[in-house]
């Protein structure tokens, strides 16, 4: 909990906590961060990118590696846990061993991801694609809010953008990887639990769509001969609600609406909107999806209004390995509490890690489920339950 | 309707009609509405609001005063008829008494007003209010979007800002205001009626509504879990569409409606929107309103949202003279087309008028309810219609 007070204090901004990629407050939070792997008997090295990695070695030169850790960036205006709490926690782990001289039949390397939330480039993942070797180097010509390409950021932190490559993993056979991330949602604490076990990262589709009918005068157009797009995209609004509250585990929002011409005295004539439907299963989200935008085009017929949706991304689900959903959920069990299975909703590392080796996470309640956002809040016996979790889960699986 | 079309050619903007209050447009307006008002008789003059008034006398020294007009300004890229058409109508009218060397016995005078749409200055009914008595000289301090304040306007156009109040009305007796004006909604057009006799104004009050839920991670916070201020406010909307159908002639619009935080990726926090509610009878757009907002709290209440009402403001209903009305409505029938009644959903300068004369309109079909838009449009045979019973109103009030 110091520790991530420690970080948290570490900002590109004076009154809010912000730490972007590659940034000034990136170096201190490496600084320290490297500082506090040393102690944990870890090897410390930058890569490229930015990452900061640590390495515990195995009993045994050429033993695999099992991969620990998260994010050391944050949102804007960001909360301490999100991202820093998994590498923190890691840390922990391994000092446990360090401090018992015990070594594990594998080795352990904790990534503290240079950049997940994508604040700086708006670019996600940049620290864990370039590790799993899916890093874009297109995206070394984007440019941030001041005209400095990523190129100059990675450069001026210390890093050789054309040398990306070589931060793939290369270190031999790989056990997995386990990130310990806070919730970001309110089950753990409804249902009164200190972790639980992510069974997978759910899939993600996002979709575009224009209501358009017809501007009039507000005072002029009788009810009956209006075409109002608002109306029929309100409709939808509470269809999209329906329809998701009708399937467990579905979530589908609508959080952006736009509203043309937007006047008090003009009936509205086209509104655009966003909705954005998850679940961990992708043929159940498929199917949300079908009926949802199905019941779109019948607002709009019996309305007479046009509807076009367009879909602007679709990410897959991720399942995490049973076999370290397993052990972690015996890890959980050792520990003294009930274990709950559950699925991510947001996104994490191990969505791009999971292309190179087998993931599993852990999550930790949060308070009201209040994420990036400086009321961020974990209590400090959870964050003591997920080092033993953790702690039980290397013993596990060097019996495994 | 070639002095529609060569009006619709004077604007402030290259490629669209915007004829804006004291403009240079306004002034070539002037220019060519006071040849017509001279070749039709009248003895033009500008007040110092910049209104053009042009008087035909009557059969006596003395005789009362009939009101003819409407307003040459318009709103930003407008059609060619909201507003000039009641002039040149108007014009017309004396024309024809003049073309007939007849004078009635009252006087005509015909006020062509400088602002209705209020669109340099965001604040309406310039002109009629200076002629009403009603001007506020607080808005002489209000600056267009280039800084210049109304006063300096007022000079540059030829007037003396501290002489507005000699614009007030003060030439004896007045019989009425009448003023021809498009429809600005479809139901002369699905009638299929040239003409209709407006009966009132529309009262009218506006509403600013805000919801307030919850933001949350659009992945992680379970359906059941949420207070989505979307949603709350999409109900509503769809309330006060139906809360408005099922009364006669109560026009209910959400016309501007905003999410915070905005993000496709987040539950919405907050939503505020306007709520504009409109009858011709007071009592039944209070009740309704009411009712409306009532509805507001249960759908928050049971949504668990603080819903907060802010009325931003309110005009109450102005009724035609009853006198006129049947008057134009005896006019319409000598003219062989069905009367029909209707109520104005929009604000006109009769409003203003009302205060210190009997009103009255006569509304003229437009194209598919059109207006506000460069896509306004009358039919030739229509407007020959309002001149014929505009000249028939005439003769009916100098019998009366």
């Amino acid at each position: 909990m110091q520790r991530c007070d420690m970080l948290g204090a570490l900002s590109d901004e004076p009154d809010r906590l912000t730490r972007q990629f590659a940034g000034d407050s990136m170096r201190r939070a490496h600084e320290q961060v490297g500082k506090w792997m040393q102690e944990a008997g870890l090897v410390v090295r930058n890569d490229n990118i930015g990452n900061l990695r640590g390495r515990y070695e195995g009993t045994t030169a050429g033993d695999p590696t099992l991969l620990l850790g998260s994010h050391l960036d944050s949102v804007r205006d960001a909360g301490k846990y999100d991202g820093p709490l998994g590498v923190v926690v890691a840390i922990a782990a391994v000092q446990a061993l360090h401090d018992a001289k015990r070594r594990l039949p594998f080795a352990i390397e904790v990534l503290a991801f240079a950049d997940e939330e994508g604040l700086r480039f708006s670019s996600t993942y940049l620290g864990s694609r370039a590790v799993a070797g899916s890093f874009d180097f297109a995206d070394l010509d984007r440019s941030d809010a001041k005209g400095i390409t990523m190129a100059e950021a990675i450069r001026a932190f210390g890093g050789d953008p054309a040398r990306i490559d070589e931060d793939r993993w290369r270190q031999g056979k790989v056990l997995g990887y386990c990130e310990v991330h806070i919730e970001q949602g309110p089950v753990l604490e409804a249902r009164g639990l200190p972790v639980g076990v992510v069974t997978a990262i759910a899939g993600q589709a996002r979709y575009s769509i224009t209501f358009k009918g017809e501007a009039g005068h507000a005072g002029t157009v009788p009810m009956r001969s209006r075409r109002d797009a608002l109306a029929a995209a309100a409709e939808f609004v509470l269809a999209v609600e329906a329809d998701a509250l009708s399937q467990d585990g579905v979530v589908a929002t609508v959080g952006q609406l736009e509203v043309e011409p937007g006047a008090a005295n003009v009936v509205p004539g086209e509104v655009k909107l966003t909705l954005d439907i998850r679940h961990a299963d992708d043929e159940i989200r498929i199917e949300r999806a079908r009926r949802i935008l199905e019941r779109a085009q019948e607002i709009g017929k019996r309305r007479s209004i046009d509807v076009v949706t367009h879909p602007t991304s679709e990410n897959p689900s991720v399942a995490c390995a049973p076999r370290l959903v397993s052990l972690l959920a015996k890890a959980i069990e050792e520990s003294g509490h009930p274990v709950l299975h559950l699925a991510s909703g947001a996104g994490h590392d191990v969505v791009p890690m999971s292309a190179i080796t087998d993931v599993a996470m852990l999550f930790v309640r949060c308070q009201g489920g209040i994420s990036h956002n400086p009321a961020e809040s974990v209590e400090v016996e959870d964050v003591g339950v997920s080092i033993e979790v953790l702690t039980r889960f290397l013993e596990l699986l060097a019996k495994a």
